[in-house]
């Protein structure tokens, strides 16, 4: 149940309404992994400087990560800068230095050639379509994206889309990619250019899960106290993929339990800076959390009948 | 199981990217016992015009409403005129006017005033604490509200709250009134001014019923064509108040089921103009409906040992 994910591993710079970390260890690879190590073995390919700290080396190694994808070249690391609205509900990106990422052309180890589930994090398309080149015979393979990809990569993209069977992207990325402002049209657009399974997140209210033949849709869990809510969408890949890694099949039950288990790991993301949550966090509480979330949306039917009418 | 309802019957002109209606009937009330019809005898206080049409009364008697609140006054009935953008994510209002609206003053017939279930649609507060007072022994009090009365009669609001054993309002407003972006937080706020049963609708993120122990979480239905946003939810409080009135209890199972059953009928007034979708939507398509819900919530744990591993 080998799971591969290329992506950026970083330092982040992060001001939110509760305090302000500084350089602290971030990026999607890096996010992914930390989720998704709760559940299985996973493969990192990435890049990092020469600036890149022990302390976030030593974070995946104690989540059990396998770090031989992940190379270290001359140069300042991969590093981003926001800040976060009063409400979390918007940020504003200050700096961004690619560092060495602007280099990057991932070359996937021999070791991981043969994973069966391949997550392909928000990096340019066409390295997404290289890493797919170098892999043999997935049994899934699930790509993020995002705005500045959809506006100035698109053909790249719709190549990209072609070759995956599942894609996570948040609503407004749906609909720019799409051209429709309906969230459902837009996910049938989507499928329709290659993606059986689109992952439609939504924040706050959660996310939605389209199959070829049906909707499930998964609260946001309702957190009194958000702390930064950067990394939040690649936790919940990570958990997504993990859970799905473990229970070994794409049947809807195991597709809808993933959605739960990826909207937990987010949940717990954004409970504190960076992958922090994620030093501490014990399978046990993953369990309580996904419980929680089945208890929030169970309901019978049909309507009784009133006897003392 | 009697249930009441007071609140606005009004014509509408309404423009959306796929048409206009004008002079439609409308108005809280006249949503909200459209949609409890399907449930129970439903009980209306409101006033019209000499000008308010008499398809408009026919079609409310079609749904076998107890007019006998319905006051007809020399003048002008409420209008309201809007436009949608083109999303229909939001409106704007052209032009309200009161006309025999301004002089209402509810007067509950002696044969409502030991309705079990009593709802109170968006009024002025003032209005809506009059018609507690003329009421029995209510079961369940339930209002809803709007930024109007929350940004111009707060104080008289929250005197309202103190007296009802549910509320119902978007996300919106439950932040303005609270004063609090979060949701949860926000919630528990309102809780605390006294109902128990607070209900906060988020349009297509669909709506979450907050309970003294617990949260639960309705989607929107996925519809892939929204003809007319106007009285979503007001037909969802209707299917919500007689849902639980039919059930004729208030456990967690009662609310949440009414939540489902109020989602199903806020999707239905939305297929078409006004309230066009009522005059030939069968119970049949209701159950579809919650059975669909059902469908887009429901998922396994744990996670199952994957034994080809």
């Amino acid at each position: 149940m080998s799971l591969l994910v290329v992506g950026s591993v970083a330092l982040d710079t992060v001001e939110t309404p509760f305090g302000r970390a500084e350089d602290a260890i971030g990026g999607s690879a890096t996010y992914f992994t930390a989720a998704a190590s709760y559940f299985v073995h996973t493969q990192l390919v990435g890049v990092v400087g020469a600036d890149f700290p022990k302390g976030g080396i030593e974070f995946l190694q104690s989540r059990d990560v396998d770090l031989s994808g992940l190379v270290r070249l001359p140069g300042k690391s991969f590093r981003w800068s926001g800040v976060y609205s009063f409400d979390l509900s918007s940020r504003e990106t200050l700096d961004t230095q690619l560092g060495v990422f602007a280099e990057f052309q991932p070359r996937i180890p021999e070791s991981f050639r043969d994973a069966e589930w391949v997550f392909l994090g928000n990096i340019d398309p066409a390295l997404q379509i290289d890493v797919l080149d170098q892999v043999r015979n997935p049994r899934l393979v699930a790509c993020d994206t995002m705005n500045f990809w959809i506006e100035g990569k698109r053909d790249t993209l719709l190549e990209l889309l072609s070759r995956v069977d599942m894609i996570l992207l948040n609503d407004s990325e749906a609909r720019e990619l799409s051209g429709d402002h309906n969230l459902s049209r837009a996910a049938r657009w989507i499928q329709a250019r290659g993606p059986r399974y689109v992952v439609v997140k939504k924040g706050e209210h959660g996310a939605v899960l389209f199959t070829p033949t049906s909707v499930f849709f998964a609260p946001g869990y309702p957190l009194e106290e958000v702390f930064d809510p950067t990394g939040a969408g690649d936790a919940f890949a990570g958990g997504m993929m993990g859970s799905l890694a473990v229970a070994g099949g794409l049947d809807d039950a195991d597709l809808r339990r993933a959605v739960i288990y990826g909207s937990a790991m987010g949940s717990f993301a954004v409970e504190r800076f960076s992958v922090q949550r994620f030093e501490d966090l014990r399978n046990g509480e993953i369990e309580e959390r996904v419980r929680h979330f089945r208890d929030m949306m169970v309901f019978e039917l049909p309507i009784p009948v009133n006897v003392n009418v």
